[in-house]
């Protein structure tokens, strides 16, 4: 009897091209890809609710897959984690219904994008967090970033627009907030979804985006855009005014690919 | 005229040899003289406090070299900086009298060795914290480790033995304690030398060693022995008894590279 099977996956994605199979280099989907076939002897293709960039972490993507395998559901992810490198991590397994489709199924998606705004640097998260050496005005970006809730055409935070039919997408949830801990450096069920330990003089600027889709390198200009108001160059209202005018050049510049995470996935009752 | 410089740094060991030149990789000792050669037009050779291996880091190594360049010294580091990777950072410049030599003109040296103590594995600190999967009792680590204060031979705890003409040491500190915080995710200023944030349930456990000296991988030895009290197999009088039979058999198993950390060198006045 064939089963549709959810894992959620962990990655540093640091040293992959991607979630996305590319000719030029490992992605994470073909180790996963391959680690079901080693488990199951059967070539399997899998699906991903977000296909994240070179650079891009996760620490709650959502991926599926179609087998026959009968391996019980407690023992998958130990299971398939002896055929994946140390940078993947398997988190669970669940049985999903037959019609789930870790992309189309998605309700809402979470990235957290992490700034490490110190003007000393750090060989240690060079690659986890964006360092930004002036110092940012994260109340002003948070109540600026408010401007951002709802629906709109959030063209202007899209590269090589257009990529999808339409540029509308609903933002539900937006913070920026300063934290004293690398998010990630806990384990990763600790990881708090709210912010609950912001500190005035922490070293981490936190940007949680929560919307029932992203365009290509949304939430990268969003945080690119942000940052000209943290540094009190633009306020909330030319936020608000660059939504409006739907037009990328006015946005700010597109934040580097590896201070951002994939947190979590909201598939409503589903899994 | 020429000065003698001493310059601390912080290195990721990851995708090194370690801090001396070896046949069969890149150094951590030739990327800094290759990069004071640009500088200065000069080559020059570097001496350090101590030789991490490979996959050891550094927060607070130390490293001289003398020089007839006119660089300011409040200069010299971002200057420096520019012919660096990103994985090696030079955090101060000094000028230190002309005998003044980063080996044996240290006093002390502390060292940090991580434990990440989680059932559940993370793809972010792979390089960075030893995966101990057990919970560790670390309150019975803590005082069994006081065993090892005070001058001994060590040679219970020395690979290879004999690697140097004594392996007589005196060790001033040593501390077990569980935190909840990966300790150089926030910036290097800030990394507490005294425990201050312990937490009964934190996911990390910190060692913490100052000795005179140390003789080759013993603090990774000590960690790897005092791993069996925290696990009920071993108590104090163990270890006392380890020391005393003076055979690296006894003792417990050398813990990984890549959860130790060269943490500050103290030479007195000096700098």
């Amino acid at each position: 009897m064939s089963r549709n099977i959810a894992i959620t996956l962990a990655y540093d994605g640091t040293n992959f091209v991607g979630w996305q199979i590319q000719p030029n280099g490992v992605s994470v989907q073909s180790v996963v890809e391959a680690a079901i076939e080693q488990l199951t002897q059967v070539k399997t293709s899998v699906l991903s609710a977000g296909r994240t960039d070179s650079g891009v972490h996760a620490i709650g993507q959502v991926a599926n897959f179609r087998t026959e395998s009968t391996i019980p559901l407690d023992r998958l992810p130990r299971a398939l984690q002896n055929f994946l490198p140390d940078d993947i991590v398997v988190r669970n397994a669940f049985e999903v219904p037959f019609e789930f489709h870790a992309t189309h199924s998605a309700k809402k998606k979470r990235y957290r994008y992490v700034i490490f705004n110190q003007s000393t640097s750090t060989p240690f998260l060079r690659d986890y967090a964006y360092r930004h050496k002036s110092p940012l005005d994260v109340d002003a970006m948070h109540d600026a970033a408010q401007a951002l809730i709802g629906m709109h055409d959030f063209r202007c935070f899209e590269s090589h627009y257009p990529n999808t039919a339409t540029s509308i997408r609903t933002i539900s949830e937006i913070s920026v907030s300063r934290h004293s801990t690398w998010p990630f450096a806990t384990g990763l069920e600790n990881t708090p979804i709210s912010p609950t330990s912001t500190l005035a003089d922490g070293e981490f600027v936190w940007f949680d985006v929560v919307a029932d889709g992203f365009l290509y390198n949304m939430v990268r200009a969003i945080v690119g855009t942000l940052i000209h108001v943290g540094r009190g160059r633009w306020t909330r209202d030319d936020i608000a005014r660059i939504v409006q005018q739907q037009d990328r050049a006015h946005a700010g510049e597109t934040a580097p690919a590896h201070g951002l995470y994939l947190v979590k996935v909201d598939y409503g009752d589903e899994i």
